[in-house]
């Protein structure tokens, strides 16, 4: 093979300490963030982990649950505010940011679109926060995060491209340049790199809540070369 | 630029033999079928490498357009029929399998629903076939091309997992079971193993569409390890 291997032992302990194992929660109310401008592979890389898992595990099926959550219920597409003649895409959320139920996992894509102001994305991340169990952010989706405040205090890393930008908007975060993934010392906050980052973070994250067979389960099915160390980025 | 450019380093050489170098065309109409229970990120692993790269080169840009192809235009459903509490998303086509515009590339997504009968869409493939450049098909999506007989006679793979169903639908086909992607002799026909292999696919026919640094720039961009041998298959 000509591709750099994923380490199977984690070279970088520290960047990814184990954290005390946790009872699994009866259910998982999952809801992501749908904003005009988002990163497409960020929202359906772990989403399609997600769907594999509820096709396949009868037992954990019935404890699932995905909001597509957005300001209206109009469709939302991948267009880049600024790009108008860009290639691009529209989904359907299922709920707006004050009519989605109550969610225990939050996941925020990035995209061009976290760079406008979104300020009811904003409110509504400072509000869940409290009340989730897990928060993962894929890519520049770590920019709302951050400027919702909710990485302060936290590790976390972003995309490699807006570095600079993003990390200067909250200087309170312990940001992880070299990290594939990071997930925070208390395993509450977890974070990738850009884009096809998230998959790898949401399969370690499957792991850690349903354990290694289901994480093999989904990277079999859907023939994913899973990075293993999360504090190793080959493009850091 | 010619295409399709063989890997840099294929250790097994008659699975992706180089081809001629053809005239670039002056504009590339992609089509990709929509289906209920498609396979999400069959298509929005391609998909947001096209979309990247029409944010970065705008001497490309204009000469791409995209067209979300479905037996009608109410949202498509990953949602596998026989599934009904499976998590799932839709997302909006953009044009009918009578209405869409002529596309010179075809992309066919796989999942549970192309095992649906889809007369509409074998139709569509068969009649649309003579007239393109390219057909990709990802994992299973080879099921449809199999199906529409356009893969006869052609070198072809698909997902590992549906292997032996999915032959046997067409014998007339040089079916490769260890390749992460194959191109045909003739260059005209990509085919892709399971679901996340359909990135690495369409990176490998970027670059032989449009150089080694639009590859690379997405590559970059999306932050993915990308597998640069079709001829080697980690999931064989």
């Amino acid at each position: 093979m000509s591709e750099p291997t994923p380490p199977s032992t984690t070279s970088h302990p520290p960047s990814n300490p184990p954290s005390e194992p946790q009872p699994q929660p009866s259910t998982l109310h999952i809801g992501i963030l749908l904003f005009p401008g988002f990163q497409a592979l960020d929202v359906f890389g772990p989403l399609d982990c997600l769907n594999v898992i509820s096709w396949k595990n009868p037992t954990i099926t019935p404890s699932l649950t995905l909001s597509l959550i957005s300001r209206t219920l109009s469709p939302v597409s991948t267009q880049p505010p600024h790009l108008p003649s860009a290639l691009s895409q529209s989904i359907l959320p299922t709920h707006t940011l004050t009519t989605a139920p109550p969610i225990n996992v939050l996941i925020i894509p990035g995209g061009w679109g976290t760079r406008a102001p979104l300020p009811e994305y904003i409110t509504y991340i400072q509000r869940v926060y409290p009340s989730l169990k897990y928060l993962l952010t894929v890519c520049t989706g770590a920019r709302l995060a951050a400027r919702a405040g909710v990485l302060d205090g936290k590790r976390a890393t972003t995309n490699k491209i807006d570095w600079e930008e993003v990390v200067a908007l909250a200087p309170g975060v312990e940001w992880v340049r070299e990290a594939r993934w990071v997930s925070d010392y208390g395993g509450k906050v977890w974070s990738s790199a850009g884009v096809s980052a998230g998959v790898d973070m949401c399969l370690e994250w499957v792991e850690g809540v349903w354990g290694a067979e289901v994480a093999d389960q989904v990277e079999r099915i859907i023939e994913f070369r899973r990075w293993r160390d999360g504090g190793v980025d080959p493009f850091a």
